[in-house]
């Protein structure tokens, strides 16, 4: 049977596109993965899981495995609300809702918000699962370059511009990682997150702004932009799978009530009673202001470990930025296919992700590639970096 | 801010259907739950799921909380596909998925194989949340009756020869829930599942055969339509939330390898791997062969209770079906509107769903109600049917 006349033509043409997950190698036995953007093993905290499981069962017993679950379950948005404010976001509940995980939230604003005809900007280079979801919903989508401060505001202003003298339609929204950057690291500062709002006024689009990363500062902690949207132009995506576990699946949403209504009413898997529960009980029993400070600590030394590593071992003409904060040290290797690469990166036991797949033109990230410090030991990490330095030296002899 | 402005021409549409979930009531504290889909709270294996989380993390430590997950998350799969055996379905790994409860999956049905111009057909009456899904993705939902023995194909087959000699757009498939439908609990004879499955080859249209109930037989097991489903027609949609629990959002697509990975593609919430691989440790430890037995003998002795308690108490006039399996039946109250009705109803302590909610054409169902025999306790059952008995004499004196 020819399955394919089943397709509407915009589900054809999503299936023109890269297949999901694409930039994922599968690693051999043993290989030293800088390419995980995963927290690290030792930190995630199984046992107090488990332990807040058998306080859950122990006090809730059958509720929190219900369609609607249990006061623990009820109770994460306040949890996330409270954590929220931390971050200088004040919202009330409905201006909140939980999403499994930031990619579950990032498909829900743009099911919510795209058609085919919507245009929309992202970061150039961005976050790849971000690109895929995209690219289901619209083929118009402008890329603004990341330099070393972030998005650049001035460059996404001349395109706005350009756009409203040709009478263009502006973007629906900016997609954009303003703190601790994927892949790159970076961080915009205040005076390019107010220049990207007033934009966003001035041109009538919205923001979305991914904020994974934004609590694992290094240093002084870095201010959302949705802390500063008086104009409610901010959706405001964050996550729990980098401060404690992807596997949880606990992510949010923030924004107006009038668009939070909308994406909660596509979202069709009907809510995670028991991982809610599960988290809320982990959070009441533990202080997540310790792990943060934990997690800042630890990360930051990877951090420090593996630029000592590179400024050891990689060939001069190689550079990297270095990040205040997150997961991620973004490279750039001039002349150098580090996708072709990849495969003997891999053969000596090292893996990477290739710039390429951060880029909606994948050409412009041939010469880049991202490390994560996240996931691997520090012994490892430099153990990595030394091989590679040793597979990349004779490109630049 | 007019948010509105923001969102596409489709999405508005949508949003002029009743809100998800409008069909629910806010119960009073201690009223009997006779409209809840949940099942029996002492049969929701707390425990046993609780000892599964001890023993994950004993074995698996860190891995159950990553993307990825563990052994356990990628044998989940298989576990689901030892059971689809056990009901006549043979499937490889690529024509299953794995997903957040049955609705995610008749959503991701709906989002790859819908666009505003689809047509597609459901039984009158359905499955109210599935209906909610469908109208996100178009208006053209043509319903047909289900009698005593469920969907009536005669009836779909004059719809599909009448538009076929109108050359009317075929539907891109028919959604039905053959095996003790949800609400009316009536089950299709195989003579019917077979004349479906020719119809879906002349009339060249897919089947989506939701089986969330399909294990709950009191008497012989019934033949799920798609272990007979030579031609590859059929999506089936199944769950463990009727046999396990609901708040571990673990359901499944089968189908042609072409389609799910279609599915899987639309998928962006990057699946559960702690609660896949917990399902999966618990259903390594406990026979989910001997909880099926227990589930039936309990369910059935609750139907019989509660039928017993229907020709005790309600007024003559009143009708229902009588269930060999799964969790409903359905009443019809001549001349009584049930909406108009549960706030009554709910006054003395009792809840049904009014039947309106199952209809596409929402004043079908104004004489019908729906009882759950799943949740309340027997005796707590006996006496909401008795109370409500009394609510329903006058109306008939």
């Amino acid at each position: 049977m020819n399955y394919s006349l089943f397709f509407p033509e915009n589900v054809k043409k999503a299936l023109q596109n890269d297949p999901p997950g694409a930039w994922m190698s599968v690693l051999p036995e043993g290989c030293i993965r800088l390419n995980s953007g995963y927290p690290a093993p030792n930190l995630v905290p199984a046992q107090q899981i488990k332990a807040a499981v058998g306080t859950l069962i122990k006090e809730e017993q059958d509720l929190p495995f219900h369609y609607i679950g249990s006061s623990h379950t009820a109770s994460l948005p306040q949890q996330i609300q409270k954590r929220l404010e931390s971050r200088g976001i004040n919202v009330c509940e409905e201006e909140l809702l939980i999403t499994s995980g930031a990619c579950q939230g990032i498909d829900l604003i743009a099911r919510s918000l795209l058609d085919e005809e919507a245009v929309i900007a992202v970061e150039a280079p961005t976050y790849m699962e971000a690109l895929e979801i995209f690219k289901n919903y619209t083929n118009h989508i402008i890329d603004i370059p990341v330099d070393e401060y972030g998005l650049n505001t001035d460059q996404l202003e001349e395109m706005l511009e350009e756009r409203k003298q040709a009478r263009l339609p502006m973007p629906r929204f900016l997609y954009t990682i303003p703190t601790f950057h994927n892949p790159t690291g970076t961080t915009m500062p205040l005076k390019r997150r107010k220049h990207m709002l007033k934009l966003a006024d001035k041109y009538d689009f919205l923001i979305v702004e991914d904020d994974a990363y934004g609590e694992l500062s290094f240093y002084e902690s870095v201010t959302p932009c949705k802390a500063i949207d008086d104009e409610g132009r901010v959706l405001y995506v964050g996550s729990l799978s980098k401060v404690i576990a992807p596997g949880m699946r606990i992510g949010w949403i923030v924004g107006a009530q009038e668009l939070i209504s909308v994406f909660d009413w596509f979202k069709k898997d009907l809510g995670h009673p028991f991982s809610h529960a599960t988290i809320a009980a982990y959070l009441e029993g533990n202080s997540l202001e310790d792990r943060l400070h934990l997690l800042r600590e630890v990360y930051q030394a990877r951090c420090q470990t593996m630029l000592k590593a590179l400024k050891e071992y990689l060939p001069a003409p190689i550079t990297w930025n270095v990040p205040e904060g997150g997961y991620f040290i973004w490279v750039k290797t001039p002349g150098i296919d580090t996708q072709q690469l990849l495969e003997q990166a891999l053969a000596i036991g090292v893996a990477y992700v290739p710039g390429k797949y951060f880029f909606l033109h994948q050409k412009e990230g041939i010469e880049y590639l991202r490390f994560s410090f996240s996931y691997a030991e520090e012994q490892d990490m430099v153990e990595g970096i030394r091989r590679l330095g040793e597979l990349l030296a004779p490109y630049y002899n």
